[in-house]
């Protein structure tokens, strides 16, 4: 406990992942990981500051929550640092219509963008959507773009959900860089604008962060 | 002419490849490229010996001669140096029991097998059949090999179908081998072995081929 002890100090708030460390997803909406409820709870009594932070990207940050808190976590909607979000973000700053490689569970996320006209591709976890179809159709609008942009939300290589290992957005994100010869833009972890957005919203330096 | 009399000095054979140079597939059997029809007639009767080199995997070689003979080619099986059967040979010679992520168009090339309890995946271009769930199992496959060995049928990025650019297997391949953190074995264009077999089926030596 000394060395915690040592550790924490200064430190002025914490970032939580939830996949994999709150709880494990899956059929009938996860089952949460021993011991997480309540060291998020302690984490909240506390005098740290407490945010959550996500690459999830096949939910919206409604559905998340309301699931969480039915696993019994102290969550609220507007404590979760997304991608999806993050994402609507820069669309709107530069001015970018997306193509939408997305589940449905996160399309309501999206739900201001303008989406007519597509200048660019926004990838996520889409899970089953992840069709031969739904890929080429994305293909097809990078490769008809003069400068094509693929906006993708993490770039997880596979995630554990409660049946097994599932593939995740990166190794589809992987396939439409080799096919159209280009680089994804990463929203999401491990991108430091990501994690410095989840601090400012926290109100929280670096160096205070754990 | 003088010019191309120059360059075929001392050439004995030629490979031609079919997808994009005798015929763009697509629905209905696609359509041969103008001129190749007539092109592959004046080979067979000039004094140089023609054989047909293709990264094709989606379809057997008995489906895909049938396809161009009806487009009118003189084509017969036994001219055509494919993936498929080259995949055959290195799982028979390496005891390699493949879990197979290919189209069922080309199944039957691996009719002699044995698929029990695999220890390699063969991914080929499988087209719809790249469906999440096909990709997870092959993922899932791999991920449990203590070796992970993936065999991939050529590696091309997209290919041109009537109805538009197609994705190809290259890019399922990357995702891949993004996903499982190994690099995959390729079988097919541009492998030198895939060429030199193609040369030795022909009885010719690399210098006296165009």
């Amino acid at each position: 406990m000394a060395a915690w002890g040592e550790r924490l100090a200064g430190v002025r708030g914490v970032l939580l992942d939830i996949s994999g460390v709150l709880y494990d997803s899956g059929e009938g909406g996860g089952v949460p990981i021993a011991g997480s409820v309540e060291a998020v709870a302690r984490l909240k009594r506390s005098r740290l500051k407490v945010r959550f932070c996500t690459n999830e990207s096949q939910k919206s940050r409604g559905h998340l929550v309301g699931l969480l808190r039915h696993l019994g976590y102290d969550i609220s909607e507007g404590e979760v640092t997304a991608p999806a979000p993050a994402a609507c973000l820069i669309l709107r700053e530069r001015g970018l219509r997306p193509h939408l490689l997305v589940h449905d569970g996160v399309r309501s996320e999206f739900a201001q963008v303008d989406t007519s006209n597509p200048n660019c591709v926004v990838i996520a976890d889409a899970g089953e959507s992840f069709s031969y179809q739904n890929m080429n159709k994305a293909f097809q609008v990078l490769m008809e773009l003069e400068n094509p942009v693929l906006i993708s939300l993490g770039r997880g290589r596979y995630y554990k959900e409660t049946s097994g290992l599932m593939l995740d957005v990166g190794a589809y994100t992987k396939a439409l860089e080799y096919a159209c010869g280009i680089k994804a833009e990463v929203v999401g972890k491990p991108s430091p604008e990501f994690f410095k957005s989840a601090l400012q919203q926290m109100g929280v330096e670096a160096h205070q962060a754990q």
